[in-house]
């Protein structure tokens, strides 16, 4: 590569990493989170008979990683609430995915070509926030390393950390599996962002930041939106993973054919397979058929 | 109304917003907490068993809308707890409503028309506390009408909203049901309260604050203590909501014979009947026949 | 005791209470609480599964009494994890304890003379968090003696307390059973500590910071050893608040061959006998077999 194609790398990353996300990647996230959100089994019927705990859950969607960070750090939860057009703006979409006349909202939004569009904006979005939760970690604890990964995963997974008593919100609860025992892609990616970012925060990985948001950003918006027009919810990271914590932590190989690349797949799961498939690994097929019959 | 009806109301609205809460009304609002607290199957057993965890929840009880507002505007959850005076009336509260010999204050306290006056002032430093929230967040938010109202909220249904987490300290685990699912009538109303406190916070709403508070407290008042002399829970809502739900939310009508009126009234509710008559709403008969059972 | 003698033993404590605890003591208190987590049953094949979960299981373990009195006191809950030093050594410690070739370090310190000093050692610790919680509240509320008791109390049982939702992050749940409603040794001893420094700290007990903490040490130390010695459960408070709560609380008074002497031992206690026998109260023998097995 010569030094004229780096120049311009670096000043394209420069203008992607600098590039304002409200609104358009935000209303994107906004979709995308609330689409997960109906496809979740009960949450439509939840919207009809209790409005206000369905738009809680809708805001747990969206700003899960704002509050989540927050408590983190032991500042107001609320917070991010103050940003009224942002909250207006996930009601808006929160209505519109889900009280929509003829569905049509939905139905426009869930379609592949356009989904694959947002989910791709969403990651977008997804990076940013873990860049920002680690240099927000890292401005408060200069040499709190433990502090900004955890700060940074907590921004980049968001409402999957407590899935759990989201569910509770909507009188469901299922104590068997969490987030963090079986992770998804986008839950270990953010671990993995985090430490990323972490690194490049206290100088130890040399490269610029906003290049670092480029690149990850690439990534994560290839092997999102890949997944997501696969219908797959198998980890780019399984392989590796699987050698890593066999070498590290005596864990079980996987084997080829398994189908379900946990954390460190397990030989002898004591969970039923079911809750393995977290909520943003689920098949969208299922989902999507599952979410029609609700209707 | 001639302009010295209005004066004369500003100046009792003036009057009545001033009046020291502390001891009688808050007293008596130690004492319906900790006798509803005692209503809960089983809480009896618990105050034999573990003292500790029976204070605490009376605690929960009594100061939980403090507790759970400064979690949510991020400060020290047991902030109010240094408030001596406070804390050891409501637990002089609590051994008399659970310790006493010959269970004679408890028989004083839940003697109807004793009951009657004492709810009714529960009321008064409901409409208090949502007032002071408003205002609380109002201060350290200037335009975060969410945030207001939010903690209005919040200090006006208190306990309620963490009635899961209560449960679970006595070793009681319902998690099918929840106040924000099931709204009950004090939940819904401190909603609307909030929702209107924020609106004369910011000026939407041409009234004085002091009026406000006489008038809300006077809607409190009359209707829980109608509903509590009634043994009813029917909300005074239920028609109104019904409809706008309908139109809104596209929830289905309340038939005239449903009994459960919920927020948004379900028609083909998934969680069974019995979780849905929450805590303040139980027929009070019901309860107090448990809870002698219970002695 | 003559004044030489006197003289001599505020000497010795007022050493024995400046000793530093890190790394020495500290290191003996990560061992055996991560020791105690890998007794649980499910602990090992979690530490297979998702080593990132059994990691913060680990971590609750040896820092939950910072995390929950920051909670408590409305600070950074992730503020003790900047200390970069600390949680390396926990963390080498997790290693050691769950993945060490052949199970060699778990064999050592689980070798009943070596773990009857660290459990000696870990009560020197305990001791001291108590003593830094009550005087951390007492710093920032002059007067709050709740919050004093309260903070002590939660510094010295530490994870105890969230217990419930420590299992659930390893896919457990017991909502039937929690550390305040059947209250352990080690929480018990914490309450009365706690409330000890407060009377010490708001000068109602007439004596020394450094004679108390080194007091309170001295009887921890005897009787955690003596019970770890002996597999035994019972706890050296039962007769007295046996008696207590009779009068108190008119609690049954615990027959003298009843075998589990809770908190105001129960009657005819709801819960089932099993989950009565808490984590640290656990018979060591039946909890090592199971660890073993698990192996």
């Amino acid at each position: 590569m010569d030094v004229l194609g780096v120049l311009n790398l670096g000043e394209i990353a420069q203008y992607f990493s600098k590039m304002a996300m409200f609104p358009v990647f935000d209303v994107a996230y906004y979709i995308v989170s609330i689409l997960y959100l109906k496809y979740e089994p009960g949450s439509v019927e939840v919207s009809r008979r209790s409005p206000v705990a369905s738009w809680i859950c809708a805001m747990l969607y969206c700003f899960g990683s704002y509050i989540l960070a927050d408590i983190m750090l032991g500042e107001c939860p609320l917070d991010y609430f103050h940003n009224n057009s942002h909250i207006l703006l996930a009601t808006a979409v929160w209505y519109l995915v889900f009280y929509c006349p003829l569905n049509l909202f939905y139905k426009c939004v869930a379609f592949l070509p356009v989904k694959l569009v947002l989910v791709g904006m969403k990651e977008v979005v997804r990076t940013r926030k873990i860049a920002a939760g680690v240099h927000h970690a890292h401005h408060a604890y200069h040499h709190g390393w433990f502090i900004m990964v955890i700060t940074g995963y907590v921004k980049g997974s968001g409402v999957a950390l407590m899935s759990n008593f989201e569910q509770l919100l909507r009188g469901v609860w299922r104590p068997e599996s969490n987030e963090i025992l079986n992770m998804s892609f986008p839950t270990k990616a953010s671990l993995y962002g985090a430490l990323l970012f972490t690194l490049q925060e206290t100088h130890w990985l040399p490269i610029s930041k906003s290049l670092l948001i480029c690149l990850f950003t690439l990534f994560m918006v290839t092997s999102k939106v890949t997944m997501t027009a696969r219908h797959s919810h198998s980890s780019p990271f399984a392989l590796v993973e699987s050698w890593v914590c066999h070498v590290l932590f005596g864990s079980a190989l996987a084997s080829e054919d398994s189908h379900d690349h946990h954390h460190c797949a397990p030989a002898a799961s004591a969970a039923p397979a079911s809750p393995a498939k977290t909520r943003d690994e689920l098949n969208e097929g299922t989902r999507k058929r599952k979410a029609k019959k609700a209707e």
